[in-house]
């Protein structure tokens, strides 16, 4: 297994020299996120994930969560660290202060999320699921469902699930059958099953609030007739105080590839006492808000099991001695070379390093856009950062769960047949973080938001900010000779970008399932080419302090890195480009009942 | 669980219609193998595969081996299958007439194999390693090693293993520690610790037979000092019967990712008695004899994984209603269309459908390859023969096990969350699949074979045959309109291969990591260029038939297939010759020690 470090000189370089979130919380009014308060619970984060999370992950997959009698148990540990988190106090850490947070920023909690994530994927999935049910209702609750629930939530002693998944549909939602009717005292009473619910039953918490969406008789059919609950494991007096059990059950748990020890439940709502949220037949708008912030969470998980991958190759490629290095030989006192000198074993160790230290540049911008949407005060600013938050969500989401996957799997190629054995922890990495490629919307499902309904939907617009981002930081740079490569490549890359979106849009308007054929390949080209840019923005950095002085490997081997992945990594994009090409007529000519003979 | 259905309609589209197998086997003197036995076998093996392997894959899986007090058990069903796989006479097919073998061609033993992998991987597995300890021995056992162990074999009431690896070196067999000494009967006594050992021990035979690995006292250091013995798991007397125990003993299986119902195995010889074969300190050239065929095998499990998966995705993809098409209903009668009407799902299912029927095409070539270098008599068309397979077996096994994979990893996705669960079956495929790209060599290793053993080493001739036949190809189809833009792009790529190899040749010159840095984008591009190759052989096949009448829609979904290979699948050559262009620089220039901070 692994030895996780929490990668802390990493994270302050993104944090602090390439987003500088010290002026970023200064003007946003977070007086509280002060330099050293950020480095002491970036610290304190580090400890707590590496000496209490990372430590049972092995033994979370091994033994996973257990059903007996409609009881979850979680595996031996998880309920001893959850009281360690809660008693540490880290889910309030950035929620609000009328609710006993901390009042701190959400993009200082990414940065604990990823540790949490790398170190233990199902553990963390905990606490990230309260998180999507608290933000639920302190979005779209009654001030009285507020006092009730939020409180709990924040401190953790109760945790929260979303269930929207039933059998029959997952993404199309507006097949739904788990029904609500009202009852006499203005509560509601839910009768259906829902599957696939992350946490939905556990031993971790005192009580469990299920955020729940279900169709009212009478309601339209399809996306518009669907409303959204608060469904509690035990009913909640007014005061908050927990009363007698809800209909509310675990049918049973998922025999599942990965995430063991996180329990993913059928959960039955037999005439189970919900309370509306928001307006009648608006509830998967209500939902929305929530998606965005869980699929940023989800690219977020690609990044970890790439960092955690990263770390668990570097040390077995250091340390394990095979062949000699075809160049000559590097270490003459050994029986063979550390397998760190072949150029196969380094190209998969740099993709790995460049995703994750790339897709956390990316992570760690998106969640100061989401601080922003969330407390500037300037109308403009927060739209804008609405938008670009809204465009390069589901490239992040299925760009760095894909990437993830890769990168896992470059793991388990790194250590060989080791790879395969669960004991090396490499393959458990793997099939964890295959589940961020699935939930929250499939990598199909990204695409077709980002292409159809962003940016096709928008004509293009949605582009823009970003663009002249990007075209901004070029300016600024092109004087630069170090980034002179880098620069041109990126203007190119942009460039192609904005070409093949008007190439699809113009094939869409003949055909509408062009946007599907090239969806994903497009995904994946903007992908790539955003990292770039993200890269390119270290890169300058790095030059910068590089000058002054300190650190210098540290900036040197930024440098190295971006140099991979302009050279080695970015190119791929060339392959998605030729796909795109190849348009959608080859997909579509064969009927379905001819696929197979 | 899905159901596995045999391809019989395309596996003889491959051996007939492709590749003509009725004049292949009459010009190599099969005489038994007539259109008639052929299809009789066909048949039965699939009835065989689809009725008693594919029922207990699952089953498989949940029990895996299990192991007590040094003896292992395989789970439940798996003993009777393979009595029943032992009394149909299975093992004997192409097995030498002499031995009790059918006589009949590896090509049809080929077809049978991939049913059987594709029901289930793990239980294919233990006849496939017998047939390498079989070829072992054949090629290079005396007269009274083949008495004693091959008809035993042959039949499969003995099986077989390869033991190859130790925990400290399993590329670099040269630093094995593992000791053979000379006793005064002449046997050796051979003392070491093996892991990895597939089949390595189980229930399923009255004796093992271990080839193994190990050095005599004296020998040269490194890979010169290997010699290869036979070492069974019970000794045997000279008329064939069993006798004692050897000191051979099965120290504990590993927990692993997939292939869960075939034991791997540590193995423990302690003066355990082995007889030589071959001559001594020569062993790793016998082994090469067998690792060839035992990467065909590999190669041919990735197309078996590719083929279980598309016709889990595509029952699947039929049934399962979701969403609307993005260009009009297509199911008005239902609550949602059939997720085959999405484009992105047509392309993951059209991705695999390509890969298993491009696959296919591939291996049954190969295995026509390995035909004639079993028993031309020719030896001018012997070494033709043996050229293009050591060019196309490294391709084979590494681009159809990461294809495999990537394809299993399709069936996942186009599952949804449903993918990530085990009674579904598509994560399974997935885990069990994944060592494909691992064993008999890394994907890595296979890069390497290919480009710096193979291709620079014989200075680029190796490619000659082979290039010469896809000219000839080109040629004939030349005036065939149908076939125009296939051709061109075919003959496009192909130049393109040749340039790359030389400029990665000329670097190579200059800095001889250039051949690592390139090797797996290399190894790609070839095997894109490759399959693509045999998909255009195939649409030209399918036109001339078209033109007959009988089963138009079968070659029409060929002709269909083939446009998607070419318009979406071969384009992303120009990805990995993208990052080939990239060279090795930006991998080389980071000190390991800078890797992480």
């Amino acid at each position: 297994m692994p030895e996780y470090k929490a990668p802390i000189r990493d994270i302050k370089f993104v944090m602090k020299e390439l987003l500088d979130c010290d002026k970023h919380y200064h003007q946003l009014g977070y007086d509280d996120a002060t330099e050293d308060m950020v480095d002491a619970i970036l610290l304190e984060a580090a400890k707590f994930t590496e000496q209490v999370i990372a430590p049972i992950n092995q033994i979370g997959d091994q033994q996973g969560c257990t059903w007996t009698d409609g009881v979850v148990t979680t595996p031996d540990g998880f309920k001893d660290a959850y009281k360690q988190y809660v008693d540490g106090g880290w889910p309030t850490l950035s929620q609000n202060v009328e609710f006993g947070g901390q009042g701190l920023p959400h993009s200082l909690n990414a940065a604990i999320s990823e540790m949490m994530s790398a170190a233990n994927h199902s553990f963390a999935m905990y606490p990230g699921l309260s998180h999507g049910a608290l933000a639920t209702i302190e979005a779209h609750g009654t001030d009285k469902q507020k006092q009730q629930f939020i409180p709990k939530l924040v401190e953790g002693s109760w945790t929260g699930t979303m269930c929207l998944t039933e059998s029959h549909c997952g993404t199309d939602l507006g097949m739904l059958r788990t029904k609500a009717e009202l009852s006499d005292d203005g509560s509601y009473s839910l009768t259906g099953t829902k599957i696939f619910i992350s946490a939905g039953d556990h031993d971790l918490s005192d009580n469990i609030v299920h955020i729940v969406i279900a169709r009212i008789p009478g309601s339209p059919e399809g996306s518009k007739g669907i409303s959204l609950f608060i469904v509690p494991k035990f009913n909640v007096n007014d005061d908050g105080s927990i009363a007698d059990r809800n209909a509310v059950s675990c049918g049973s748990i998922e025999h599942k590839m990965g995430i063991n020890a996180n329990a993913t439940c059928v959960i039955n709502f037999d005439n189970a006492k919900g309370y509306l949220i928001g307006e009648v037949n608006r509830g998967l708008n209500c939902m929305f808000t929530f998606m965005n912030a869980a699929r940023l969470a989800v690219a977020l998980e690609g990044t970890a099991a790439t960092e955690a991958a990263f770390q668990g190759s570097l040390a077995y490629a250091k340390d394990r001695l095979q062949m000699r290095s075809i160049s000559g030989i590097k270490n003459p006192n050994g029986p063979a070379d550390p397998i760190i000198v072949h150029p196969d074993v380094r190209r998969m160790l740099l993709t790995q390093k460049s995703i994750a230290e790339g897709g956390r540049a990316l992570i760690g911008y998106l969640s100061q856009l989401v601080d922003i949407t969330h407390v500037e005060k300037d109308e403009a600013k927060r739209a804008e950062a609405d938008t670009t938050l809204a465009l390069l969500t589901p490239i992040a989401k299925a760009l760095l769960s894909e990437l993830g996957f890769e990168c896992t799997s470059h793991g388990v190629q790194i250590f060989g047949g080791h790879g395969f054995i669960k004991e090396w922890g490499m393959e458990q990495l793997m099939r964890d973080t295959k589940i961020s490629c699935l939930y929250e919307g499939t990598t199909g499902i990204q695409a077709l938001d980002l292409l159809a309904r962003k940016i096709l939907g928008s004509k293009g617009k949605i582009l823009q900010p970003f663009m002249t981002d990007i075209g901004a930081f070029c300016q600024e740079n092109a004087g630069n000779p170090a980034m002179t490569q880098h620069i041109q490549a990126l203007g190119t890359y942009v460039k192609q970008w904005q070409e093949i979106t008007a190439n699809v849009g113009k094939k869409a308007m003949g055909n509408a399932d062009e946007i599907g054929g090239a969806s994903v390949d497009y995904l994946m080209f903007a992908g790539y080419v955003t990292l770039a840019y993200f890269w390119a923005r270290m890169a300058a950095v790095a030059h910068s302090k590089l000058e002054n002085g300190d650190d210098k490997a540290f900036y040197q081997a930024k440098i190295h890195t971006c140099e991979f992945y302009f050279k080695r990594i970015l190119p791929r994009a060339q392959g998605h480009a030729a796909c795109i090409e190849g348009g959608v007529d080859s997909m579509m000519a064969l009927p379905s009942e001819d696929f197979a003979f």
